[in-house]
This record gives structure tokens, sequence and C-alpha cells, in this order.
């Protein structure tokens, strides 16, 4: 079945662009699939850049637009937000939902190998193959103007995806990222599950150890990633002086922000989206400011 | 059992200031009740103004600290935020929660006088005489500088009490509110339900028949209130009509506006949050300015 049409759930007017959920089959997915766009009020007059928002373990489509309070900049520097859900759901896997970190909500933005998940768990496909390229030719969307960010395993997702889609993303930040989901237990949870045992299949999907083999800087606009220290899964799972090392030693410029006090969630988030939009803002050349009162 | 300890549930870093959600026993519920607030970074250095925000209909004390995106400008301008919950929970009254639009999650930020809500549905009394000087008195807020707002539910909530607390409330405010309960489905069912089927007891909880029989402005300073003429709910539930017209014929300023577009959720209100608390923080005198950068 090719991917359908995209159905409109639901808009709503939001710092005079719009809101939207939508629907639609994903041929890649093979089951509905539904993603989120905000469209800022410069998208009347035609296509503008976009920042793809990556959720974290849990989250859906629904999540960062409600949550980040991102709309508010987006609209001002004239951005588009596209938020995609965190993994297929409905497939009917025995037991695809027992675990928070593992099968629903827990896609990890790649394509799996391994029975059952094979299937249907390919999210890195669905999403560059799929969803933006649809995106860019339904929406007011620049395809050639794209940037990539994330929370958490999104965080991972973005950081992974960009260097592994160069020429798809221009942008790349993120926050809270698992930045070696090779050596952190939610990690190696979703790798010997989706990849299987091997670990030497790891380390394409792993945004350090990808790092580390590059052989110039992937982004040398620099990438931004902002940690708080105060998050709870910051020491087991998360690893960003890992991402630091790797980055550090192929020259790739990394602005990672340590915040005392924040913790792992949206509070975190939203204290510091104003500073991602404008990353990718000034990245994907928009020549927009926010307005001064 | 007398008002206990606020309890901290959980704290968050958040636009340099910290979101905080509490647990309390409350004396006048006779149940335990939460609540939320945010402090600004300047309550590190004394007790600073608040706007307390009033939620609608099956909402928590979460909600708007999740969905408004208020925190960035009350950081900037000094205000605290408290969220109080929409009604009381774990009464196990028969029925309490078979309506989405009474009883629990619908308080309608009243005292109840009919069996068997008014054993503990007494929102009205739990705001006034309980939180809210607990509040000022635990924590760095002043009680001489308190204003309210509310959206739907919560914003009838904020149009009434500030009638019946002018003393309490310096500064009014209301998003897409319940202009006139005793006139729409959901105030015509709560009203009944609360307080029974004489209507005439219904006006000393109704916005516009108290704005109507006021003998002076009661906020000359005036009130903003902002709707969406996208909202489902303007036609039958809210009248902003009739607290416009209650508010010209006593001469009380009103700004109310009225915008194309836009719905009743959230994404709504966080377009014009801003100017909400910008409104709030001008009657409170608080001399502080957004930071530009």
């Amino acid at each position: 079945m090719q991917t359908t049409q995209f159905e409109l759930l639901s808009e709503h007017a939001c710092f005079g662009g719009v809101q939207r959920f939508y629907k639609h089959f994903s041929s890649e997915i093979g089951l509905p699939m539904r993603f989120g766009v905000f469209l800022p009020p410069s998208a009347a007059q035609g296509p503008v850049p976009a920042v793809v928002f990556l959720a974290g373990l849990t989250c859906t489509e629904e999540t960062f637009a409600f949550k980040a309070g991102a709309q508010r900049v987006a609209a001002a520097l004239g951005l588009a937000l596209i938020t995609p859900d965190t993994s297929p759901r409905g497939a009917g896997l025995v037991g695809e939902a027992d675990h928070w970190d593992f099968g629903v909500g827990a896609g990890f933005y790649l394509d799996a190998t391994q029975s059952p998940w094979s299937g249907h768990w390919c999210m890195e496909s669905y999403l560059v193959h799929e969803l933006l390229p649809h995106i860019a030719q339904d929406l007011p969307v620049d395809a050639a103007r794209m940037g990539i960010s994330g929370h958490s395993m999104g965080g991972h997702g973005a950081l992974t995806l960009a260097q592994r889609h160069p020429g798809v993303f221009k942008t790349l930040s993120a926050l809270a990222p698992i930045c070696a989901p090779s050596q952190c237990p939610w990690g190696k949870k979703a790798f010997t599950g989706y990849f299987g045992q091997d670990e030497s299949l790891w380390s394409a999907h792993d945004a350090s150890a990808l790092m580390a083999a590059q052989t110039s800087a992937p982004y040398p606009g620099g990438i931004l990633v902002d940690q708080g220290l105060a998050d709870k899964f910051l020491e087991e799972q998360l690893h960003p002086h890992l991402l630091e090392a790797a980055c550090a030693k192929v020259g790739q410029p990394l602005t990672l922000r340590r915040h005392a006090g924040y913790d792992h969630g949206y509070y975190f988030i939203s204290t510091f989206m104003e500073d991602h939009l404008r990353h990718h803002a000034q990245g994907l050349n928009v020549q927009r400011f926010v307005k001064q009162d």
C-alpha cells in the first residue's frame, strides 16, 4: 500500500501561524502514522525552512507541540516545526507496549533488523525517505532548508540521523540527548532488540561512535547541545562527555552547555528552546528576527 | 483536621526560576489538595507579586504549567504563578467523576450548598481563605500584590472571585471565560447541582450579573479578556457580550479582544498569555521589564 494523502486531524491558530496534526498511512511502516506541524505566518507567502524535532521515550507527536513553548519563536523566525511520533503504533506485536523504553513509544529512529520488529519498526526510513519528502511536497516547507533537533531518545535520533543523512539536515542541535547508546542501558536494550547482539552493528547508530569515525566535521556551522546537571538520567544514560570527546577528535564545533539545577523534562526544554531555534534559523539562513516590543 | 504544611511533590528549574508542585491537606475541602507555583528568579530576594491562574473543565494544577508557556514572561516580569486544582478529588461521592463538566475537575470555584457536594466542594473558601493566605505565609509571595486570571470555567472563577473578593485580587483578566453561567448549559448544570434550582441564588456567582449589580467599576485599572472566534463553545457557553454589556453599564473598563481563527485551547492561551501577564504586572506595579536581547 502506498503512502496516503495527509488527513488533517486538527488545526489550531497559534501565534499568528497554525499548529496542525495529521494522519497518513505509511508505506515504510505499514501502519497509519501521525505527526504534527507548526507553520509560521510567513508560510502563507511560500515555503519556509523547518526544524524537525524528535521526541523522547513515551512521547507522541503532540508532546513537543503541547509543552515546549516553541511556536512563539518559530512564528517570529519564520520556521516550521515538524514533530513525528516516536514509534509505530497498532502493529499488534506481542509485548510491544510492555516496556516504556522499548517498542511502542521507543522507536529510536532506526530501521530494526530483528524479527518481529523489522516488519514495522523502521522509523529512519519513514522519516527520511517518506515523511519529510512528502511534507515538502504537500506543505509550504522548503526541503533544502531543514534542520533537526530532539530530546533524549530524540536527541539520539537527531544526532544520528543528521550524521547519516547530512544532505537532508543542514543544522543540528539536541537537548539532553542519549549520546552513546551502545554504552548505556536504554541503548543496549534497544539495540539488542532492534539490531541483535552483534555490537559491531551498533556503531552506525551511535552518535558518538559515528562522530569519532568522521573524517571531517559534518556540521562545520556547529552543533548546539544543552544538558541539565540535575537530570536524573545524565550519569547512567546520556554520556555527553563521549560526544564531546568525539567532536573534539574530528574538529566538529560543539557548544555543549551544562546547566546547574535543570532536570530532564520540558521545563528544561522550554527554557532553552529559543536558543535552539535561533541556532537553526541562523544556520538555515533565515533573514528574519523576533519582533521586539 | 487543620491545614497541613505544604509537601513538595516535585520541583523543576525553569527560566532561571523554579516550577513546583505541592500537596497539602485542606481543612476547607476536607481532603488532600494539590497546587502548582512558579517562582521567578527575583523571588530569591524577597516576596514577589503573583497571578493566580484558574484552569478550565477537566484540567488539573499541572495543565497551565505544562501548556501555557507562561514561565518565560513571569520570570522576566518577576511574577509568581499560582495554579490550583479545579476541584476536590477523592471524596468518593457517588457519580462524582461521571461527568466531565460537573463534579471532579469541575468545581466552578464556588462553595456548594447542596448535598452531597456541600461537604467537600468549597473551592471558593479553599482558595481565598486557606490556600492563598497559606502560600503568602510559607512562600515568597506578596499577598498585597495578587492578581487573578483563568480560562473557561477558570475564567468564570477569576471574574467572580475577583468581584466577590476585590481586596484579595488587585488585577483581573480572563481567557475565553464563561461570562454568564446562569444562562449557559455548563453553568446551569453546575449551579443547579451545587446551589439548587432557585435561580435567584445564582447571580452572586455569575460574572455578568455581579458586574451589572456593581455601583462603580470594581477594577478601574481595567479588565483584559481574550476570546477566540473559532472557539466551538463561544456561542452556546461563553457569552462575552453579556459581560461587555454589564461592564459598559457600570463603567468598568474592559478590553475584550476577539481573535479570528483562534479556538478554545492552549494554543490560543499561549499566544496571548504574555499580554495577560503584562496586564497584571502593570497593575501590580512591577518595576521590571522583559530583558531584550
